[in-house]
């Protein structure tokens, strides 16, 4: 017999119907021989309403502590509903909000790291033959204030708890088949994955796969925690997400990502002195603002260019910001560009393999598309390229690595045809 | 400086705009020097919404424990929203759930009666200068499971919080001015009581006039807290309710209720035996259904016939209960009646005073009403009568017992025009 979470999003507790059909995938799961803890986020958009009606009492951003306290319950009315629910069906469940099941975090509010999990009630309810259903992305900080974990927060709850009580699995539900090798919407050929490994999984989630957060990953990639990414929908194997993942014999590359909101930004006539870098990107920092990519041309005549990435609703804020420190940095112009998307070849075997990056240069020039930025690191080679030919770029790359083909590489087994 | 708790219900805080006028109310009282702990219900229609959802989740009644999981995140959204709004008028608050305020109950779910309250959180915040917000109708037992306290809850939660802290006043605010009379739908010269004791509160409360759950009355008067009944929407004072309520000369009635939700049943011909009675009411118990008055006539030839009354909503169950076991009784006949009306007059000073039953029978006789039972008590008596009269019953009572005409005793005092 083994130990399972299984973590089901917002929009699979959608409505009383959906919940019940949840509870039915546990039932099964449970009459399998499984030992099972749920993870629930907050019913569809439970979360947004309740954003709503904050906005209607009090203008601007509310107080956190406030908003931790009024979201939380959006995940308590799904336990209680879901425990019902699996109760109708005969078996034994009990639910729990965060503070209940033990997830201690930091002092902060909307988006606490979980510090620690004394999962004691959780473990004596399982030995007791129940159904624990857990409220996803809230914890209580040792003072027994209720915070959130912030976006993402529902996986990181599951990931968390499974390491706390070494489940054997960690399933997270949702309405795709797995990870795929790019956006199927994209490239038709694109298909589900049946192995990543975390360093893959975290690129790939970063560059927006939403299916997993990042957070959640790097949580159980620390602790190794074996994620399954399957659908709630269908009884397919899902992709597996665990350290070492098998590759087909000559493919180096797992899978193609893209990112579209994202927005170029480039500071020309920096003179050149020390710290100037620095204090460009803490001021940034200091307001919150994430940058990406970040490339520095070769200095001329004692002055400097350079240009970073950042996300496009990030990019008003930093042009002010930086309005605010040129004259103490002395830069001369601020240049902008959108319209942008960031494509990314992700794979493990990368690192080893000579000419991975030119084939993707190539391929973009092809296209007739010139390269706006260039980065890469171990596992990844991202290009910033102008966004109106995406679609031909992910499919040519797709081809170009031999993803179309290897489908027997990815796709198989007896169990992913049942 | 005084402490005082304000409890607002359900309708009080009903949407947004309600909410905020409800902040604007405590933050006067804050501003005019005084330390506020407020208690709050569930917004408007919020728990009967919540109840409609498990019902899509669960045939029948759905179990217990998780329905006080599913409910109390009703006064859990209202806390932190009447928080943001008093912050939004630029004062400093905290909201906390039933258990972040120390409330401790038995382990009894929905109806669970409070044990023991540890305050310190409560405490240390007002101390810090902040409006507290409780959540009313919750608490947490000893192990940790969530409980609610059952209808009427979170006047419980005030008074009983306001015990704790020894609060000087425990404010119930409510739509209505404060305790009338009688019904001021049905006679308009009723107006509003300056004070009640206790018991004469209790019996009130008992008897229809349900600005206040006899529960938080009890308790009230257990821990002499003094009570205040007035309206969220007028600066009118109110009726204190208290040990020792001053009562104008002459006048012995304080009020007179009535309750529609009224059955009588007659069980007749049953055989004089030792415990017979007890057999009865001991089944009607067992089936929870809640038996008012008893009275039992003179024994005849060895059998005795007695007659009780019951809550409308009981009468099916207990003509079925008294039919399982009128073989093993040995009684002749059952017969019940409806469309009643239990018709009480209420007044601390009526043991010492004669002849305020025989007003009472004869303002009904004289009406051409015949009486079907009565019962009487230290502070009242009650007559069951047909229920096509209530109006004018109560009317003619109400002039009868000098209440029409003694304005100046109950109503009064400068602060009672502002």
């Amino acid at each position: 017999m083994s130990l399972v979470v299984m973590k089901f999003g917002g929009s699979s507790v959608g409505d009383a119907e959906r919940m019940k059909r949840v509870a039915k995938r546990i039932v099964e799961r449970k009459r399998d021989g499984h030992s099972c803890v749920v993870v629930v986020s907050a019913m569809g958009d439970t979360t947004d309403d309740l954003i709503d009606l904050s906005k209607q009492i009090y203008d601007g951003a509310p107080p956190a502590r406030e908003m931790d306290m009024l979201l939380t319950t959006g995940e308590q009315v799904s336990v209680s509903l879901l425990s019902m629910a699996i109760q109708a069906l005969g078996e034994k469940a009990v639910s729990y909000t965060g503070w209940q099941s033990g997830i201690y975090t930091e002092a902060v509010h909307a988006k606490a790291r979980i510090t620690n999990i004394q999962p004691h009630r959780v473990l004596k309810s399982i030995e007791e033959g129940n159904v624990v259903i857990v409220a996803g992305f809230q914890g209580m900080t040792e003072e027994g204030e209720i915070t959130t974990l912030g976006r993402g927060g529902s996986d990181t709850t599951a990931v968390a708890l499974a390491a706390a009580i070494k489940a054997d699995l960690c399933e997270i539900y949702t309405d795709v088949d797995g990870v795929y090798s790019t956006d199927p919407r994209i490239v038709k050929v694109a298909r589900k994955l049946n192995e990543v490994s975390y360093d893959e999984m975290l690129e790939l989630a970063n560059l927006g796969a939403a299916v997993l957060h990042p957070r959640a990953v790097e949580y159980a990639k620390n602790y190794n925690v074996t994620l399954v990414v399957r659908s709630s929908f269908t009884y397919n194997e899902g992709t597996h997400v665990k350290e070492e993942a098998v590759m087909e014999q000559g493919i180096v590359v797992r899978g193609i990502a893209y990112d579209k909101n994202v927005a170029r930004i480039s500071i020309l006539g920096v003179p050149e002195k020390p710290g100037q870098l620095a204090s460009v990107f803490s001021a940034l920092a200091k307001a919150q603002i994430d940058v990406d990519i970040i490339v520095q041309s070769g200095v001329i005549a004692g002055s400097a260019d350079f240009s970073f990435t950042t996300s496009l609703s990030d990019l008003d804020k930093a042009l002010q910001v930086l309005e605010g420190i040129r004259e103490s940095i002395g830069f001369r112009e601020v240049t902008s560009q959108v319209n942008l998307v960031k494509v990314s070849i992700v794979g493990a075997g990368m690192v080893s393999t000579p000419g991975v990056a030119a084939t993707m240069f190539e391929v973009i020039s092809k296209l007739g598309i010139s390269i706006s930025l260039v980065s890469t690191s171990e596992i990844k080679i991202s290009c910033v390229i102008d966004g109106s030919q995406l679609s031909e770029v992910v499919r040519e790359l797709h081809t170009a690595y031999g993803l179309d083909t290897s489908e027997q590489a990815f796709v198989g087994g007896p169990s992913e045809r049942r």
